[in-house]
């Protein structure tokens, strides 16, 4: 199939990549089409047991935003947004967290154990792993930032790393479901991609990698000859302030630099509707996306 | 208060028993007026927090009928019963799972992190904690027993009892839904007083406590003087058999037997309606409620 | 015997104790009345077994003057008192030695060892544990204060704490003979509250329980109302300035004050002549006697 | 003062033997002019803290007899004697306890730890190190062989040889006094030889080296060439019985046959008198004494 | 240079066998064409490196016969061969001791070290690794086989494998020149392809890798087409019996056989000419050369 | 053979040394006549087995001037001297290294092994264990000094202890050969005297011994009774300063320093001429040879 030469090549190329994560932490944001396409998802499961069998401690976040919508609606529940974030009443949240925890975490959960690798779903509840507290949408009004309260949607005050390190050591793959518990015990939902952040900066994992549906940052969107494969933190932070870092891929952006500030190592934005994006971004001299680093 | 000789007393009396639980695994079946009152399920949290306090290990496996019920119904969906089991199918299961997962287990972890235990929420398919298979329903008509299958209904094939250990181990309280995961990932429902007992018997665990909405086992139920506090595995075989022990409570007493077989050292079908049923069975040489051991 | 109301409170009361100590090393002076009256003698060795059994390393330091009375009586050696201290010449201390270490210790360790709790006897030439020297009496004359040569009356110069963190750490309750060691290999005799106040502090124990044949301190010793329950070591130090604390109280005061000076967590004066008066002590919110702490 | 050559040849002889010892543990019976004479005692002192010194764990039993009678008669308490043994009331065992523990242990730790070789004296009550029984005395009668009770006197039921091994493995010299303790806490007067013998069986020692006041075993008494320096068991046994070895040798040689029959490796008769015997016996390959072995 | 896909694919099928060797022990035979080409001798360098990179414990076992003649050649000594063996008197293995051991295992040991790979180099001395006795030459003559002693060649007879997996837990790559040591300290040549197998029978290796100057094993070595990738034991011996595998390359099945028998995983004889062979034969499904497997 | 008196007081002596060595680092620089004599070399081998067994680590680094020069004669290469070294070419160095670690290294560990004392073979190469670079001649002429190139003689830049402490730690002898390896592989010949002294300082070892021929450091050589048995650092640099050490004893003197100053505890010169000068130097209180100290 591959001449034996091509196969040395690839090899002697990964070899030390793959010694250089043994032992390590890497923690993925998973979300967008390869969660939704059956197709990729099966390789994302794929590569992940394939990075725990030779040595990398995988911790998994996920988003799960169409499931949500779709329990709503299926007990006739209206949703309304304000500032681009869902309002989100106490019904709502519970509703949330049930098909999170319920349903997304433990269909991951479910596959992962299928493909022999040993994962636990876990929430923000559990161990208080995520420490979470109320988030005011920023409404943009007549020239003005107004702060609004839209109900149970949180940002992260703390991470117990200790409860996902005990899990790495005794050799569990972490899923996370981004609920985040108040200090009365109630619920917030969280967003995934910050989620992933302060998880990964909490661990001071070695990387941080959210998959995503672009192939990552263009100087100018329209020019493929454009792309960006590796940025510093400097240079992400004036991108932003530039407007060459725009929209939606703004937060995604913003999250690697949570994750470096805090410890994290490395981070990339990377193109999860390619197949076996995280093997090639891990294991290969060139990578996949665009790497922010330090 | 009390005098000191009466606290004397009782301390004298209450010291060899948290010492001989000391370091051990006691597992918990929650469910019943326990769990309905915010009263009982204050106190049950108490005990629970002070067990692990002292050194006892507590495994709570808990139910959730009611709430599935509520859910169901929120959805429109209406249930059909076969041979007192609940005809479960896809969407049934898939909302039983969101329930018990995702709201009644997500708050018994919560409230248990809130005074200070560190709990994590489980289910079945963690780490394929629960194996399950199909269970059929027995249908009796026309003096013949038929098998009927009702969908997602389960029963337990095999314990991870290892996830368990190494959750105590590391100094967690797991808490567990009783959702099943079949040889294709697909969910089950199981029973939580047959889950109680797989898991107390998978774990060798010193005791397992039922919390019933009774006070134990009457040997004439008219005659509060027929009281039975203590039971040998084989007597309770035949007062089943002998329809001395009888209706709802042969599940519970089945799942006795089933634990003590399986290498339990004691089970005990306690009131769950009395304030501190846990302690007060754990820590007094009278204990409460019927015993049935080895 | 007591309502299941009043057992659950005290259990829920006396659990967060029972985990306080649990791990933790508590030193007991023992001595007058708890030694002399059998039943007693019984209750507080059943009170020491109990302790050990919930994880308490109990060290028990005693005294045992009468015991040196009588025999001293028998080969016909009259005693004479300086400054309240019995001279005590080369034979009176060999006497003394022999008393202590070979019948009143070994009768505790003989007691205790019965009771299923290991313990062993020492005495301070055991690994050099009390490196002591001569103590002079004070004699008050003609308005000056004198210090008198009285023979092998000794005070504690360093305690070799290693030796009984090793007995605790093997398991076994030490029991402590106060016999001291000079640098020449001669014997003292020395105090028994002294020599536990300094063991507690070598040992930074958490607790240093000197058990007497007095309720505890009043303010007013004719007034029961007067109680003292709880004195900081700076109060105690202004009671005996100001006389509230006097006579044979004095020296059980500065013996609190040394061992809290030392590193011991809390004392405390008890009445031993109250049945379980350790045991009060430790496991309930109001404890008895008079607690000096920092 | 020596050659070089001599020197070398020495400790070439000796290294082996060294070796051979280190972590090995040795059990010595101390009594006789070894323990009379203050010049031969501190060279006695001298060899067990070089032992200790190299690696080796010496364990001490030690007699005590003139002692005792020494403080009866100072309490004006008459010995009778029945078949060779001491009739021993409470009043007698108790004295016995004192001396035994309270004096001559206590001077022998005292003596070690000032040679900082770290000493704990034991008995047989502590952690009920000798488990002790009646012993009747045997009297020979108008032919027949009559036991007759005469108190405290006992022998050993069983040893503890944890609380030895705890002592040796922390680093410690047990320095033990052969008092024994009966099932009710009662004491009771043991043979020192045949205490040593069961601790040494009970270590499964390396080695049991009895001091005496003689030069070992003579195949014929008068005539010092028939001096015999090795004896295997089987042969000890026959020179009983055809009384080659007989008088007060008897007991001390079937104290030998007991430890090596118990598992202890080898024992020694060695001459007390002879300063540094133990080095000698230990480190030259002659040895001195008479080794009775498998 | 690769397509992403490609990449992806060489991975997915190679990551699988880096676990699988991750913390094995793997005994490479070292000789022919890949010690005499500076660039095939660089790229076996890198090989093992990178296989010590990614977990595996190599262990090298060379040849060097060239150089050994070329020593002779300097010296002046003439070789003469019996049976195919060289006579191999006192000077003679003196000269290849120091060939092997000082030239050839030294330079294998600095280019390893070089590359960042500690290596120590062995003999059969170090720690008597290859306890070796004399082996006969076996000489065919009119009809008979005739055993002719030929000096200094051995054969092995005992491996310490103590110290290799010494070298190996503590992190070194042990390099293994063929010089075995007899009882009296005398020392054999051994045959490398052989004292390759019996290191690698007393490891219990997971796999022997023989680096030859052939493919492998053809069942017509005319016939390209006929080239045999997987043999087992048993088929082995049939081979060599039934003549299909004759000449050189029977010592070397032979070498495989010896080891299979005594523990060792896999087999393997492959091409030392084809760059990264040793990569290339564990890293990839299909291997290259032929295995011997059991 | 010697009185008992005698082997005891030189036991008595002697074993405080041997406790006071016990599991530490003695490094011996071994050559001279104690390497040429076969009667010597025995009790040099008899010597570090039984320093061994007595719990000392020994390193061993050799010398083996004459070996070196006899090959290189037999190949027929003349070698030249400058400044007193000698001019080291590449075929001269190789010859060196493979007579080095080929022979002179291989026969002593193979004499120890046979003694039962495990030894391991090493040159600098090894884990790269004596790090070099080439150390240029001091030519004198005409009152100055030139530094002159003389091929591969080199000097020790770094020491790699941990492969030696590996060693120790795993129960093994090292044997040293004092071979440099340089930044490109390439090989040093180094003094054999300064190499035994940094691998003393690296691996902060108690004691560095160097055998020589002569018997230690006279004040006046002419006077026997000038002997120096005993000198700090500083009075060993005042006396080359002021010429009283001269000559060949120079750079032996400056090994010690240099060990001292890297944190060596003592050094000795010793006589290797006299049988056991080890042992004797180690365990006699007076020792043999001039010691220079701290």
């Amino acid at each position: 199939m591959f001449s034996a030469e091509d196969t040395a090549s690839i090899l002697v190329a990964a070899l030390p990549y793959i010694q250089k994560y043994a032992g390590k932490t890497v923690v993925i944001k998973y979300g967008g089409n390869a969660m939704i396409s059956e197709e990729l998802k099966k390789k994302v499961m794929e590569d992940i047991a394939l990075m725990k069998y030779v040595g990398i401690s995988p911790v998994i976040v996920h988003g799960g935003g169409p499931d949500i919508t779709g329990m709503l609606k299926k007990v006739g529940k209206a949703s309304e947004f304000v500032g681009g974030l869902r309002v989100t009443d106490q019904e709502t949240v519970e509703i949330a967290e049930m098909v999170l925890s319920g349903k997304v975490n433990s269909s991951i959960v479910s596959d992962l154990n299928l493909k022999g690798t040993p994962a636990i779903g876990l929430n923000g509840k559990d161990a208080f792993l995520l420490k979470a507290r109320k988030k005011l949408a920023e409404v943009h009004e007549s020239g003005r930032v107004e702060k609004v309260d839209i109900g149970y949607v949180g940002e992260v005050e703390a991470v117990n790393e200790k409860i996902l390190q005990d899990m790495i050591d005794t050799g569990y793959v972490p899923v996370i479901a981004p609920i985040g518990m108040g200090g009365e015990g109630e619920s917030y939902n969280i967003n995934a991609d910050t989620a992933a952040a302060r998880v990964a900066g909490a661990l001071r994992a070695e990387k941080l990698l959210l998959l995503t549906d672009v192939e990552g940052i263009y100087r100018d969107f329209g020019d493929k000859s454009s792309f960006i494969s590796s940025l510093s933190r400097r240079e992400a932070e004036e991108y932003i302030d530039s407007g060459i870092i725009a929209g939606g891929m703004i937060p995604k952006v913003e999250a690697c630099i949570t994750a470096l500030t805090m410890g994290t190592g490395k981070t990339s934005i990377i193109d999860g509707r390619k197949p076996h994006s995280l093997l090639l971004e891990l294991f290969t001299p060139e990578g996949i996306g665009t790497e922010i680093v330090k």
